[in-house]
Protein backbone atom coordinates (compact mmCIF):
# COMPACT_ATOMS: atom_id res chain seq x y z
CA UNK A 1 0.00 0.00 0.00
CA UNK A 2 1.40 3.50 -0.95
CA UNK A 3 0.46 6.14 1.70
CA UNK A 4 2.38 9.85 0.64
CA UNK A 5 5.38 8.59 -0.23
CA UNK A 6 5.50 5.65 2.02
CA UNK A 7 4.94 2.12 0.70
CA UNK A 8 4.51 -0.76 3.07
CA UNK A 9 3.82 -4.56 2.72
CA UNK A 10 3.87 -7.69 5.34
CA UNK A 11 5.58 -11.14 4.20
CA UNK A 12 4.86 -14.33 6.74
CA UNK A 13 7.09 -16.77 6.22
CA UNK A 14 5.69 -20.60 8.05
CA UNK A 15 8.18 -23.30 8.75
CA UNK A 16 6.86 -26.51 7.10
CA UNK A 17 5.02 -24.25 4.56
CA UNK A 18 7.92 -21.75 3.32
CA UNK A 19 11.12 -23.39 4.12
CA UNK A 20 11.96 -26.44 6.20
CA UNK A 21 14.69 -26.26 9.08
CA UNK A 22 16.71 -29.09 8.03
CA UNK A 23 17.36 -26.48 4.92
CA UNK A 24 18.46 -23.53 6.13
CA UNK A 25 20.34 -22.20 8.98
CA UNK A 26 18.78 -19.66 11.59
CA UNK A 27 20.64 -16.78 9.63
CA UNK A 28 19.35 -17.75 6.64
CA UNK A 29 15.64 -18.12 7.63
CA UNK A 30 15.34 -14.54 8.98
CA UNK A 31 17.97 -13.23 5.76
CA UNK A 32 15.24 -15.20 3.35
CA UNK A 33 11.79 -13.63 5.27
CA UNK A 34 13.37 -10.56 5.24
CA UNK A 35 14.47 -10.71 1.34
CA UNK A 36 10.86 -11.49 0.19
CA UNK A 37 9.69 -8.73 1.93
CA UNK A 38 11.60 -6.40 1.06
CA UNK A 39 11.05 -7.73 -2.63
CA UNK A 40 7.41 -6.85 -2.21
CA UNK A 41 9.15 -3.26 -2.71
CA UNK A 42 11.08 -4.13 -5.44
CA UNK A 43 7.64 -5.07 -6.88
CA UNK A 44 7.11 -1.17 -6.59
CA UNK A 45 10.38 0.36 -7.82
CA UNK A 46 10.04 2.04 -4.03
CA UNK A 47 13.35 1.98 -2.13
CA UNK A 48 13.76 0.24 1.60
CA UNK A 49 13.46 2.52 4.53
CA UNK A 50 13.28 -0.26 7.18
CA UNK A 51 11.64 -3.00 8.26
CA UNK A 52 9.95 -4.50 11.38
CA UNK A 53 10.04 -8.14 12.01
CA UNK A 54 8.09 -10.54 14.23
CA UNK A 55 8.77 -14.09 15.56
CA UNK A 56 7.14 -16.56 16.81
CA UNK A 57 9.67 -19.23 18.25
CA UNK A 58 9.27 -23.00 19.47
CA UNK A 59 10.52 -22.55 23.35
CA UNK A 60 13.53 -24.88 22.67
CA UNK A 61 14.54 -22.31 20.55
CA UNK A 62 14.60 -19.04 22.73
CA UNK A 63 18.30 -17.78 22.69
CA UNK A 64 20.52 -17.93 19.98
CA UNK A 65 18.21 -19.32 17.85
CA UNK A 66 16.50 -15.54 18.46
CA UNK A 67 19.39 -14.10 17.96
CA UNK A 68 20.92 -15.56 14.73
CA UNK A 69 17.27 -15.18 12.89
CA UNK A 70 17.44 -11.33 13.76
CA UNK A 71 21.08 -11.25 12.37
CA UNK A 72 19.87 -12.72 8.93
CA UNK A 73 17.13 -9.64 8.92
CA UNK A 74 19.34 -7.51 9.81
CA UNK A 75 21.89 -8.43 7.25
CA UNK A 76 19.03 -8.49 4.30
CA UNK A 77 18.18 -5.28 5.46
CA UNK A 78 22.05 -4.31 5.65
CA UNK A 79 22.80 -5.55 2.29
CA UNK A 80 19.53 -4.01 0.29
CA UNK A 81 19.30 -1.16 2.18
CA UNK A 82 17.37 0.54 5.32
CA UNK A 83 17.06 -0.09 8.80
CA UNK A 84 15.43 -2.54 11.69
CA UNK A 85 13.00 -0.49 12.67
CA UNK A 86 11.41 -3.08 15.86
CA UNK A 87 9.19 -5.59 15.71
CA UNK A 88 7.73 -8.40 18.02
CA UNK A 89 9.52 -11.87 19.48
CA UNK A 90 6.95 -13.86 21.04
CA UNK A 91 6.00 -17.69 22.05
CA UNK A 92 5.17 -20.13 19.55
CA UNK A 93 3.94 -24.21 20.88
CA UNK A 94 4.07 -24.88 16.52
CA UNK A 95 5.87 -23.58 14.02
CA UNK A 96 8.73 -21.03 13.40
CA UNK A 97 6.83 -18.29 12.24
CA UNK A 98 8.61 -14.81 11.04
CA UNK A 99 6.35 -11.67 9.82
CA UNK A 100 8.36 -8.76 8.04
CA UNK A 101 6.57 -5.75 7.56
CA UNK A 102 9.11 -3.19 5.54
CA UNK A 103 8.81 0.40 5.01
CA UNK A 104 9.60 1.86 1.78
CA UNK A 105 9.53 5.64 0.14
CA UNK A 106 8.53 6.25 -3.79
CA UNK A 107 7.23 9.51 -4.80
CA UNK A 108 5.39 7.37 -7.58
CA UNK A 109 5.10 3.51 -7.05
CA UNK A 110 4.81 1.09 -10.17
CA UNK A 111 1.32 -0.19 -10.15
CA UNK A 112 0.91 -3.42 -11.85
CA UNK A 113 -2.31 -1.96 -13.42
CA UNK A 114 -0.23 0.26 -15.91
CA UNK A 115 0.71 -2.20 -19.10
CA UNK A 116 -1.02 -1.22 -22.31
CA UNK A 117 -1.33 -3.00 -25.32
CA UNK A 118 1.59 -2.45 -27.48
CA UNK A 119 4.29 -2.50 -24.51
CA UNK A 120 7.21 -4.96 -24.17
CA UNK A 121 7.56 -7.44 -20.81
CA UNK A 122 10.90 -7.51 -19.30
CA UNK A 123 12.10 -9.60 -17.10
CA UNK A 124 15.42 -9.30 -14.32
CA UNK A 125 18.32 -11.72 -14.02
CA UNK A 126 17.58 -15.24 -14.42
CA UNK A 127 15.11 -17.72 -13.78
CA UNK A 128 14.55 -21.39 -12.28
CA UNK A 129 17.10 -21.42 -9.63
CA UNK A 130 16.20 -21.69 -6.16
CA UNK A 131 13.37 -23.96 -7.79
CA UNK A 132 15.99 -26.07 -8.65
CA UNK A 133 17.57 -26.00 -5.13
CA UNK A 134 14.14 -26.79 -3.79
CA UNK A 135 13.72 -29.67 -6.15
CA UNK A 136 16.95 -31.10 -5.33
CA UNK A 137 16.41 -30.68 -1.15
CA UNK A 138 12.81 -31.85 -1.61
CA UNK A 139 14.64 -35.36 -3.63
CA UNK A 140 17.05 -35.67 -0.54
CA UNK A 141 20.43 -34.56 -2.13
CA UNK A 142 22.61 -31.72 -1.13
CA UNK A 143 21.75 -28.89 -3.61
CA UNK A 144 24.52 -27.06 -5.81
CA UNK A 145 26.58 -25.47 -4.25
CA UNK A 146 26.64 -22.57 -6.46
CA UNK A 147 22.85 -22.11 -7.01
CA UNK A 148 22.12 -23.03 -2.93
CA UNK A 149 21.97 -18.98 -2.43
CA UNK A 150 19.46 -18.57 -4.91
CA UNK A 151 17.08 -20.14 -2.39
CA UNK A 152 19.04 -19.22 1.03
CA UNK A 153 20.14 -15.47 0.60
CA UNK A 154 18.27 -14.59 -2.18
CA UNK A 155 18.56 -10.88 -3.45
CA UNK A 156 15.68 -9.23 -4.47
CA UNK A 157 16.06 -6.26 -7.30
CA UNK A 158 14.76 -3.53 -4.97
CA UNK A 159 18.16 -1.25 -6.43
CA UNK A 160 17.31 -2.35 -10.17
CA UNK A 161 14.17 -1.84 -9.86
CA UNK A 162 14.40 1.78 -8.27
CA UNK A 163 16.63 2.46 -10.45
CA UNK A 164 14.64 1.58 -13.65
CA UNK A 165 11.83 3.18 -12.07
CA UNK A 166 13.77 6.76 -11.52
CA UNK A 167 14.61 6.37 -15.53
CA UNK A 168 10.51 6.46 -15.74
CA UNK A 169 10.81 2.98 -17.49
CA UNK A 170 8.43 0.58 -15.90
CA UNK A 171 5.19 0.82 -16.88
CA UNK A 172 3.51 -2.14 -14.74
CA UNK A 173 6.02 -4.06 -12.17
CA UNK A 174 5.28 -7.10 -10.23
CA UNK A 175 8.11 -9.55 -8.56
CA UNK A 176 8.40 -12.80 -8.96
CA UNK A 177 7.47 -15.48 -5.93
CA UNK A 178 4.60 -17.85 -7.30
CA UNK A 179 6.54 -18.33 -11.03
CA UNK A 180 6.76 -16.12 -14.19
CA UNK A 181 3.69 -18.14 -15.38
CA UNK A 182 1.43 -17.43 -12.26
CA UNK A 183 2.76 -13.85 -11.68
CA UNK A 184 2.65 -12.39 -15.54
CA UNK A 185 -1.09 -13.94 -14.78
CA UNK A 186 -1.31 -11.37 -11.65
CA UNK A 187 0.33 -8.33 -14.16
CA UNK A 188 -2.24 -8.78 -16.78
CA UNK A 189 -5.40 -9.08 -14.95
CA UNK A 190 -4.68 -5.71 -12.71
CA UNK A 191 -3.53 -4.11 -16.33
CA UNK A 192 -7.17 -5.72 -18.09
CA UNK A 193 -4.41 -7.13 -21.17
CA UNK A 194 -3.06 -10.20 -22.54
CA UNK A 195 0.37 -10.90 -21.88
CA UNK A 196 2.24 -12.74 -24.80
CA UNK A 197 5.20 -15.02 -23.33
CA UNK A 198 7.83 -16.39 -25.80
CA UNK A 199 9.02 -19.34 -23.81
CA UNK A 200 12.35 -19.44 -26.26
CA UNK A 201 12.92 -16.50 -24.66
CA UNK A 202 12.72 -16.90 -20.91
CA UNK A 203 16.48 -17.02 -19.21
CA UNK A 204 17.14 -19.88 -17.75
CA UNK A 205 18.80 -20.42 -14.74
CA UNK A 206 22.22 -22.52 -14.87
CA UNK A 207 20.95 -25.07 -11.99
CA UNK A 208 17.40 -25.67 -13.60
CA UNK A 209 18.81 -27.29 -16.55
CA UNK A 210 18.22 -27.06 -20.34
CA UNK A 211 15.42 -27.97 -22.18
CA UNK A 212 11.89 -28.49 -21.39
CA UNK A 213 12.52 -29.21 -17.09
CA UNK A 214 14.42 -26.10 -17.28
CA UNK A 215 12.15 -24.29 -18.98
CA UNK A 216 9.56 -25.63 -16.56
CA UNK A 217 11.18 -24.41 -13.37
CA UNK A 218 11.55 -20.95 -14.86
CA UNK A 219 7.80 -20.88 -15.69
CA UNK A 220 6.28 -22.28 -12.78
CA UNK A 221 9.03 -22.81 -10.30
CA UNK A 222 9.30 -19.74 -7.78
CA UNK A 223 11.41 -18.34 -5.51
CA UNK A 224 13.07 -16.45 -8.00
CA UNK A 225 12.87 -12.81 -6.57
CA UNK A 226 13.53 -11.16 -10.00
CA UNK A 227 11.22 -8.82 -11.19
CA UNK A 228 8.96 -8.86 -14.53
CA UNK A 229 8.02 -5.78 -15.63
CA UNK A 230 6.10 -3.67 -19.17
CA UNK A 231 7.66 -0.68 -20.99
CA UNK A 232 6.82 1.37 -23.50
CA UNK A 233 9.06 0.15 -27.00
CA UNK A 234 12.46 0.62 -27.03
CA UNK A 235 12.61 2.29 -23.74
CA UNK A 236 14.82 -0.60 -22.23
CA UNK A 237 16.79 -0.80 -24.91
CA UNK A 238 17.91 2.38 -24.90
CA UNK A 239 19.14 1.72 -21.21
CA UNK A 240 19.95 -2.06 -21.10
CA UNK A 241 23.62 -1.71 -21.30
CA UNK A 242 24.20 1.21 -18.75
CA UNK A 243 21.92 -1.22 -15.98
CA UNK A 244 23.82 -4.38 -17.07
CA UNK A 245 27.22 -2.86 -16.48
CA UNK A 246 26.12 -0.82 -13.28
CA UNK A 247 23.98 -4.21 -11.67
CA UNK A 248 25.89 -7.10 -13.46
CA UNK A 249 22.22 -8.37 -13.90
CA UNK A 250 20.82 -9.18 -17.51
CA UNK A 251 17.56 -7.58 -18.60
CA UNK A 252 15.85 -10.18 -21.10
CA UNK A 253 12.57 -9.31 -23.19
CA UNK A 254 10.24 -11.98 -22.74
CA UNK A 255 7.06 -10.90 -24.46
CA UNK A 256 4.56 -8.30 -25.44
CA UNK A 257 1.76 -6.89 -24.42
CA UNK A 258 -1.68 -7.22 -26.53
CA UNK A 259 -5.14 -6.43 -26.13
CA UNK A 260 -7.22 -9.43 -24.16
CA UNK A 261 -6.75 -11.31 -21.16
CA UNK A 262 -4.67 -14.26 -19.15
CA UNK A 263 -1.15 -15.16 -20.30
CA UNK A 264 -1.13 -16.64 -24.12
CA UNK A 265 1.80 -18.44 -25.86
CA UNK A 266 3.03 -17.16 -29.13
CA UNK A 267 3.73 -20.57 -31.48
CA UNK A 268 4.60 -18.37 -34.78
CA UNK A 269 1.15 -18.52 -36.18
CA UNK A 270 -1.54 -18.43 -33.14
CA UNK A 271 -2.11 -17.32 -29.82
CA UNK A 272 -2.98 -19.96 -27.00
CA UNK A 273 -3.84 -19.91 -23.33
CA UNK A 274 -0.12 -20.64 -21.86
CA UNK A 275 -0.83 -23.85 -20.28
CA UNK A 276 0.52 -23.84 -17.25
CA UNK A 277 -0.31 -22.75 -13.56
CA UNK A 278 1.66 -20.97 -10.91
CA UNK A 279 4.27 -22.79 -8.22
CA UNK A 280 2.30 -24.44 -5.50
CA UNK A 281 4.42 -24.09 -2.25
CA UNK A 282 5.65 -27.90 -1.14
CA UNK A 283 3.57 -27.64 1.55
CA UNK A 284 1.52 -31.05 1.34
CA UNK B 1 9.45 3.37 16.08
CA UNK B 2 9.44 6.75 14.76
CA UNK B 3 9.79 7.74 11.28
CA UNK B 4 9.04 11.45 10.28
CA UNK B 5 5.78 12.31 12.29
CA UNK B 6 5.13 8.30 11.59
CA UNK B 7 5.04 5.61 14.00
CA UNK B 8 5.16 2.14 13.69
CA UNK B 9 4.42 -1.20 15.83
CA UNK B 10 4.62 -4.58 15.54
CA UNK B 11 2.20 -7.17 17.67
CA UNK B 12 2.34 -10.86 17.25
CA UNK B 13 -0.11 -12.98 18.89
CA UNK B 14 -0.11 -16.73 18.76
CA UNK B 15 -2.88 -19.41 19.33
CA UNK B 16 -1.85 -21.60 22.82
CA UNK B 17 0.34 -18.58 24.32
CA UNK B 18 -1.82 -15.18 23.87
CA UNK B 19 -5.51 -16.96 23.42
CA UNK B 20 -6.88 -19.74 22.72
CA UNK B 21 -9.49 -20.77 20.06
CA UNK B 22 -12.36 -22.30 22.72
CA UNK B 23 -12.22 -18.58 24.54
CA UNK B 24 -13.16 -16.58 21.46
CA UNK B 25 -14.27 -16.14 18.44
CA UNK B 26 -12.77 -15.57 15.10
CA UNK B 27 -13.72 -12.48 14.82
CA UNK B 28 -12.88 -11.58 18.63
CA UNK B 29 -9.05 -13.26 17.52
CA UNK B 30 -8.72 -10.92 14.72
CA UNK B 31 -10.47 -7.85 16.79
CA UNK B 32 -7.74 -8.47 19.67
CA UNK B 33 -4.88 -8.88 17.39
CA UNK B 34 -5.84 -5.48 16.43
CA UNK B 35 -5.98 -4.00 19.69
CA UNK B 36 -3.01 -5.40 21.25
CA UNK B 37 -1.45 -3.56 18.44
CA UNK B 38 -3.34 -0.08 18.10
CA UNK B 39 -2.42 -0.30 22.37
CA UNK B 40 0.70 0.34 21.33
CA UNK B 41 -0.05 3.82 19.29
CA UNK B 42 -1.64 4.66 22.10
CA UNK B 43 1.41 4.48 24.45
CA UNK B 44 2.82 7.10 21.88
CA UNK B 45 0.23 9.25 21.77
CA UNK B 46 -0.24 8.57 18.27
CA UNK B 47 -3.28 9.15 16.15
CA UNK B 48 -4.07 5.39 14.10
CA UNK B 49 -3.33 5.49 10.51
CA UNK B 50 -3.92 1.88 9.62
CA UNK B 51 -2.73 -1.76 9.94
CA UNK B 52 -1.39 -4.36 7.84
CA UNK B 53 -2.78 -8.23 9.33
CA UNK B 54 -0.66 -11.23 8.67
CA UNK B 55 -2.79 -14.61 9.41
CA UNK B 56 -0.89 -17.97 9.62
CA UNK B 57 -3.98 -20.34 9.56
CA UNK B 58 -4.36 -24.03 9.58
CA UNK B 59 -5.80 -25.69 6.84
CA UNK B 60 -8.83 -26.86 7.78
CA UNK B 61 -9.39 -23.26 9.09
CA UNK B 62 -9.11 -21.78 5.19
CA UNK B 63 -12.40 -20.22 3.94
CA UNK B 64 -15.02 -18.74 6.94
CA UNK B 65 -12.35 -18.88 9.48
CA UNK B 66 -10.25 -15.99 7.47
CA UNK B 67 -13.00 -13.73 6.55
CA UNK B 68 -14.00 -13.65 10.33
CA UNK B 69 -10.63 -12.68 11.18
CA UNK B 70 -9.98 -10.25 8.89
CA UNK B 71 -13.38 -9.03 9.95
CA UNK B 72 -12.32 -8.77 13.28
CA UNK B 73 -9.39 -6.97 11.94
CA UNK B 74 -11.34 -4.42 10.44
CA UNK B 75 -14.02 -4.06 13.01
CA UNK B 76 -11.03 -3.02 15.23
CA UNK B 77 -9.62 -0.86 12.98
CA UNK B 78 -12.97 0.86 12.45
CA UNK B 79 -13.82 1.51 16.16
CA UNK B 80 -10.62 3.24 17.32
CA UNK B 81 -9.74 5.07 13.47
CA UNK B 82 -7.45 3.93 10.35
CA UNK B 83 -7.96 1.27 8.03
CA UNK B 84 -6.54 -2.10 6.89
CA UNK B 85 -3.60 -1.50 4.58
CA UNK B 86 -2.69 -4.42 4.02
CA UNK B 87 -1.26 -7.83 5.06
CA UNK B 88 -0.85 -11.48 4.21
CA UNK B 89 -2.43 -14.89 4.61
CA UNK B 90 -0.93 -18.04 4.88
CA UNK B 91 -1.01 -22.10 6.13
CA UNK B 92 0.12 -22.88 9.20
CA UNK B 93 0.90 -26.17 10.20
CA UNK B 94 0.35 -25.59 14.08
CA UNK B 95 -1.06 -22.45 15.84
CA UNK B 96 -3.19 -20.14 14.29
CA UNK B 97 -0.46 -16.64 13.96
CA UNK B 98 -1.80 -13.17 13.77
CA UNK B 99 0.43 -10.21 13.34
CA UNK B 100 -0.84 -7.02 13.29
CA UNK B 101 1.96 -3.88 12.21
CA UNK B 102 0.08 -0.64 12.82
CA UNK B 103 0.93 2.68 11.08
CA UNK B 104 0.22 6.14 13.28
CA UNK B 105 0.92 9.44 13.19
CA UNK B 106 2.35 12.09 15.95
CA UNK B 107 4.00 15.38 15.62
CA UNK B 108 5.49 14.50 18.60
CA UNK B 109 5.31 10.65 20.26
CA UNK B 110 5.46 10.12 23.96
CA UNK B 111 8.71 8.67 25.18
CA UNK B 112 9.10 6.12 27.76
CA UNK B 113 12.13 8.06 28.98
CA UNK B 114 10.76 11.61 30.38
CA UNK B 115 9.83 10.81 33.58
CA UNK B 116 11.41 12.97 36.15
CA UNK B 117 11.40 13.56 40.04
CA UNK B 118 8.57 15.43 40.96
CA UNK B 119 6.01 14.11 38.49
CA UNK B 120 2.95 12.57 39.21
CA UNK B 121 2.14 8.73 37.70
CA UNK B 122 -1.90 8.36 36.71
CA UNK B 123 -3.59 5.69 35.26
CA UNK B 124 -6.42 5.66 32.81
CA UNK B 125 -9.60 3.28 33.38
CA UNK B 126 -9.92 0.40 35.75
CA UNK B 127 -7.11 -2.32 36.36
CA UNK B 128 -8.27 -6.27 36.54
CA UNK B 129 -11.06 -6.77 34.78
CA UNK B 130 -9.05 -8.70 31.60
CA UNK B 131 -7.22 -10.77 34.19
CA UNK B 132 -10.32 -11.59 35.80
CA UNK B 133 -11.46 -13.14 32.71
CA UNK B 134 -8.74 -14.99 31.99
CA UNK B 135 -8.56 -16.67 35.65
CA UNK B 136 -12.07 -17.57 35.04
CA UNK B 137 -11.76 -19.13 31.58
CA UNK B 138 -8.72 -20.87 33.09
CA UNK B 139 -10.58 -22.04 36.06
CA UNK B 140 -13.41 -23.26 33.76
CA UNK B 141 -15.76 -20.97 34.56
CA UNK B 142 -18.39 -18.87 32.07
CA UNK B 143 -16.70 -15.67 32.46
CA UNK B 144 -18.58 -12.87 33.92
CA UNK B 145 -20.38 -11.07 30.51
CA UNK B 146 -20.20 -7.65 32.34
CA UNK B 147 -16.60 -8.32 32.10
CA UNK B 148 -15.58 -10.45 29.21
CA UNK B 149 -15.86 -7.73 26.44
CA UNK B 150 -12.21 -6.40 28.73
CA UNK B 151 -10.44 -9.84 27.78
CA UNK B 152 -12.14 -10.34 23.92
CA UNK B 153 -13.07 -6.70 22.81
CA UNK B 154 -10.64 -4.33 24.51
CA UNK B 155 -10.73 -0.87 23.94
CA UNK B 156 -6.69 0.41 24.11
CA UNK B 157 -7.00 4.10 24.53
CA UNK B 158 -5.74 5.59 21.59
CA UNK B 159 -8.59 8.27 21.60
CA UNK B 160 -7.63 9.32 25.18
CA UNK B 161 -3.60 9.03 24.89
CA UNK B 162 -3.97 11.24 21.29
CA UNK B 163 -5.78 13.70 23.27
CA UNK B 164 -3.39 13.97 26.59
CA UNK B 165 -0.81 14.20 23.73
CA UNK B 166 -2.53 17.20 22.43
CA UNK B 167 -2.95 18.95 25.77
CA UNK B 168 1.35 17.88 26.09
CA UNK B 169 0.13 16.62 29.27
CA UNK B 170 2.21 13.01 29.54
CA UNK B 171 6.06 13.33 30.30
CA UNK B 172 6.29 9.60 29.95
CA UNK B 173 3.79 7.36 28.54
CA UNK B 174 3.56 3.42 28.32
CA UNK B 175 0.47 0.70 27.88
CA UNK B 176 -0.22 -1.67 30.07
CA UNK B 177 0.07 -5.11 28.86
CA UNK B 178 2.36 -6.78 31.39
CA UNK B 179 0.20 -5.25 34.18
CA UNK B 180 0.79 -2.07 36.44
CA UNK B 181 3.54 -3.29 38.11
CA UNK B 182 5.52 -5.04 35.18
CA UNK B 183 4.92 -1.82 32.69
CA UNK B 184 6.15 0.80 35.42
CA UNK B 185 9.01 -1.29 35.83
CA UNK B 186 10.13 -0.81 31.83
CA UNK B 187 8.90 3.12 32.37
CA UNK B 188 10.96 3.49 35.64
CA UNK B 189 13.97 2.03 34.13
CA UNK B 190 13.83 3.84 30.48
CA UNK B 191 13.42 7.09 32.14
CA UNK B 192 16.07 5.86 34.67
CA UNK B 193 13.90 7.04 37.55
CA UNK B 194 12.06 5.32 40.59
CA UNK B 195 8.41 5.37 40.11
CA UNK B 196 6.58 4.97 43.54
CA UNK B 197 3.53 2.92 43.65
CA UNK B 198 0.45 3.65 46.09
CA UNK B 199 -1.35 0.24 45.87
CA UNK B 200 -4.39 1.88 47.81
CA UNK B 201 -5.13 4.18 45.35
CA UNK B 202 -4.85 1.35 41.65
CA UNK B 203 -8.60 1.55 40.22
CA UNK B 204 -9.60 -1.99 40.42
CA UNK B 205 -12.26 -3.46 38.03
CA UNK B 206 -15.15 -4.88 40.09
CA UNK B 207 -14.88 -7.98 37.83
CA UNK B 208 -11.69 -8.41 39.74
CA UNK B 209 -13.24 -8.19 43.30
CA UNK B 210 -12.11 -6.66 46.07
CA UNK B 211 -8.88 -6.88 48.74
CA UNK B 212 -6.00 -8.38 47.75
CA UNK B 213 -6.86 -10.59 45.08
CA UNK B 214 -8.07 -8.08 43.23
CA UNK B 215 -5.30 -5.62 43.89
CA UNK B 216 -2.78 -8.71 42.90
CA UNK B 217 -5.35 -8.83 39.61
CA UNK B 218 -4.77 -5.00 38.67
CA UNK B 219 -0.90 -4.85 39.60
CA UNK B 220 -0.25 -7.82 37.80
CA UNK B 221 -2.48 -9.39 35.64
CA UNK B 222 -2.20 -7.85 32.40
CA UNK B 223 -4.25 -7.95 29.53
CA UNK B 224 -5.49 -4.13 30.69
CA UNK B 225 -5.28 -1.97 27.31
CA UNK B 226 -5.18 0.97 29.64
CA UNK B 227 -2.17 3.66 30.11
CA UNK B 228 0.32 4.76 32.74
CA UNK B 229 1.73 7.99 32.20
CA UNK B 230 3.43 10.58 34.39
CA UNK B 231 3.11 14.73 34.58
CA UNK B 232 4.14 17.66 35.75
CA UNK B 233 2.42 18.00 39.33
CA UNK B 234 -1.27 19.34 38.82
CA UNK B 235 -1.34 19.24 35.49
CA UNK B 236 -3.55 16.46 34.97
CA UNK B 237 -5.97 17.84 37.93
CA UNK B 238 -6.46 20.85 35.47
CA UNK B 239 -7.86 18.77 32.64
CA UNK B 240 -9.30 15.50 34.63
CA UNK B 241 -12.85 16.68 34.34
CA UNK B 242 -13.01 17.66 30.87
CA UNK B 243 -11.55 14.38 29.81
CA UNK B 244 -13.60 12.30 32.38
CA UNK B 245 -16.91 14.16 30.89
CA UNK B 246 -15.56 13.79 26.90
CA UNK B 247 -14.59 10.16 27.32
CA UNK B 248 -16.13 8.71 30.19
CA UNK B 249 -13.26 6.89 31.02
CA UNK B 250 -11.51 7.69 34.63
CA UNK B 251 -8.02 8.83 35.63
CA UNK B 252 -6.47 8.11 38.79
CA UNK B 253 -3.32 9.59 40.37
CA UNK B 254 -1.48 6.01 41.17
CA UNK B 255 1.74 7.67 42.16
CA UNK B 256 5.46 9.29 41.54
CA UNK B 257 8.13 10.21 40.33
CA UNK B 258 11.67 9.83 42.45
CA UNK B 259 14.91 9.57 41.80
CA UNK B 260 16.43 6.29 42.14
CA UNK B 261 15.70 2.66 40.20
CA UNK B 262 12.70 0.28 39.78
CA UNK B 263 9.14 0.67 40.92
CA UNK B 264 8.62 1.63 45.03
CA UNK B 265 5.96 1.14 47.61
CA UNK B 266 5.44 3.81 50.02
CA UNK B 267 4.30 1.88 53.48
CA UNK B 268 3.74 5.63 55.02
CA UNK B 269 6.95 5.52 56.38
CA UNK B 270 9.80 3.73 54.28
CA UNK B 271 10.20 3.07 50.61
CA UNK B 272 10.31 -0.54 49.60
CA UNK B 273 10.66 -2.71 46.61
CA UNK B 274 7.40 -3.14 45.33
CA UNK B 275 7.21 -7.27 45.68
CA UNK B 276 5.80 -8.57 42.66
CA UNK B 277 6.55 -9.27 39.14
CA UNK B 278 4.44 -8.94 35.65
CA UNK B 279 1.91 -11.19 34.37
CA UNK B 280 3.37 -14.84 33.03
CA UNK B 281 1.16 -15.27 29.65
CA UNK B 282 -0.79 -18.67 30.69
CA UNK B 283 1.44 -20.98 28.47
CA UNK B 284 2.42 -23.54 30.24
Amino acid sequence: VVLGGIVLSSDMSVEGVHFRREWLSHREIGYRAAAAALSDLAAMGARPIGVLASLAIPEQDAGDPVTEVMAGVSEAVARLGGVVLGGDVTLSPGPLVVDVTVVGESAAPIPRSGARPGHELWVTGELGGGAAVVRQLLAGHDPDPAARPRFAEPTPRTREAAWLAGQGIPTAMIDLSDGLAGDAAHLAAASGVALVLEPAAVPVHPAAGSGEEGLRLALTGGEDYEVLFTAAPGTVAAAQAGFEARFGVRLTRVGRVVAGEGVLHDDGSTLRPLALSGFQHFHE
